[in-house]
């Protein structure tokens, strides 16, 4: 059976909990606990040696990088729910969001959401133990990302991010008013993976995503949000940042 | 018939230039003058308005993004000659390669090539010149860049960028010591988007990339260009970096 490591459903983990929910395949989830460095230990090393979530396994082999994990799933599983176009030329529009979403959007939410929560999570340790945690993380680029979280990241690099954000936005939401999806005129990975960066943001981020500034954007997020295997799957899979 | 868009043989352009060579696919190759900042011109923005080589155009349909480009090719001209494995994890490992060209591989090695040669297109324009360039890029990463290019990048910028350099090489090195090709066991899109960036680093990183250093690498560079459609393509698509 599939099995599915990820975290609970925000962000990169979302994209392929969402793909599985959406296509009713069968999988085992096994969800790590993010407070506790789980992607970081010796176990999870083994199945993904960057200690990243989400990852794949399927028949012994494993599958790493969230919108990879995706495509891969309608290449080898393909059911009746079809979240690619048929077409190639829509398949290549689809691309372009998902590349858009892993080199621009995705980046400059993720630093904004480590400034304002996960550097907490460390910054409670000590300098020892902190520095203790960072030899367990095998990217260069996630231990720096690490250190700025917990000293603060630059306002220059705060400030360049929120600009992003606001570029991110507007994209989107020009692109949806005359789209109800993202491409080729169906619901594709490429509204699964954008869908997994941007809600929340009316919430997190309502300066900027909101029914005045940004309607059709929000009409995309809700209506995402409404479709029963979205439901299902927020009703199933647990969200550690949620406290309730 | 198909027509491509682009820059000579380097770079992102040499990826669907060489995917259309070694799929023996008939067509027209519109080649852009990047000294004249002809991508940046109104006409090109036309076809596509980030103002950005690569471009295919197929039957009126405008497909961009290097990688992606070549993704459609696979998908929508299917020819004897495969350049994607025939199974669905050999893919996903293939598009591990072609993303992580696109998110790391390429951009250090594009800094360092902008600090060496590209800068040099726009030193010797006036203040004024230069801004009215400028007007004409419609990324602001781009502007961002060009401004950096003229004005020199910061040392710390380029120091870093040399690190990812390292380690990419590095990588590359390693997986080739065990491996023919990147992905799959056959030479596939893996192999092409990253010879595009690798390839003349024997040279212009020599320090780097050499017999002692990185063998494998040096030996994968070299076996993919002595491949016929390689040979045919460097010979028929002149290289405006090239001065004869």
């Amino acid at each position: 059976m599939l099995k599915l490591y990820s975290f609970g459903p925000g962000a990169n983990s979302l994209k392929p909990t969402l793909a599985l929910y959406e296509k009713e395949l069968e999988f085992e989830h096994k969800l790590l606990n993010p407070a506790k460095f789980e992607h970081h230990s010796e176990w999870f090393k083994k199945i993904n040696p960057r200690g990243q979530v989400p990852a794949l396994e399927d028949r012994g082999n494993i599958i790493t990088e969230s919108t990879l994990i995706c495509e891969y799933l309608e290449d080898e599983h393909p059911t009746d729910v079809k979240l690619r176009p048929d077409n190639s030329f829509d398949t290549a529009q689809m691309r372009v969001w998902t590349k858009w979403v892993d080199e621009y959007f995705c980046w400059c939410v993720s630093t904004i959401g480590w400034h304002r929560m996960v550097g907490n999570m460390v910054k409670g340790l000590s300098d020892a133990e902190f520095e203790e945690k960072l030899k367990d993380i095998p990217v260069h680029e996630q231990r720096v990302k690490w250190r700025r979280a917990r000293e603060g990241f630059p306002q220059e690099m705060l400030d360049e991010e929120m600009r992003k954000i606001g570029v991110s936005v507007r994209r989107l939401d020009d692109h949806l008013a005359d789209n109800e999806w993202l491409a080729g005129g169906m619901y594709t990975l490429a509204d699964i993976c954008n869908f997994a960066i941007a809600n929340g943001m009316q919430h997190g981020f309502s300066e900027m995503v909101n029914g005045t500034d940004t309607p059709h954007l929000l009409r995309w997020i809700e209506q995402i949000n409404e479709r029963p295997a979205v439901k299902k799957m927020f009703a199933s899979v647990p969200n550690e940042l949620k406290k309730d």
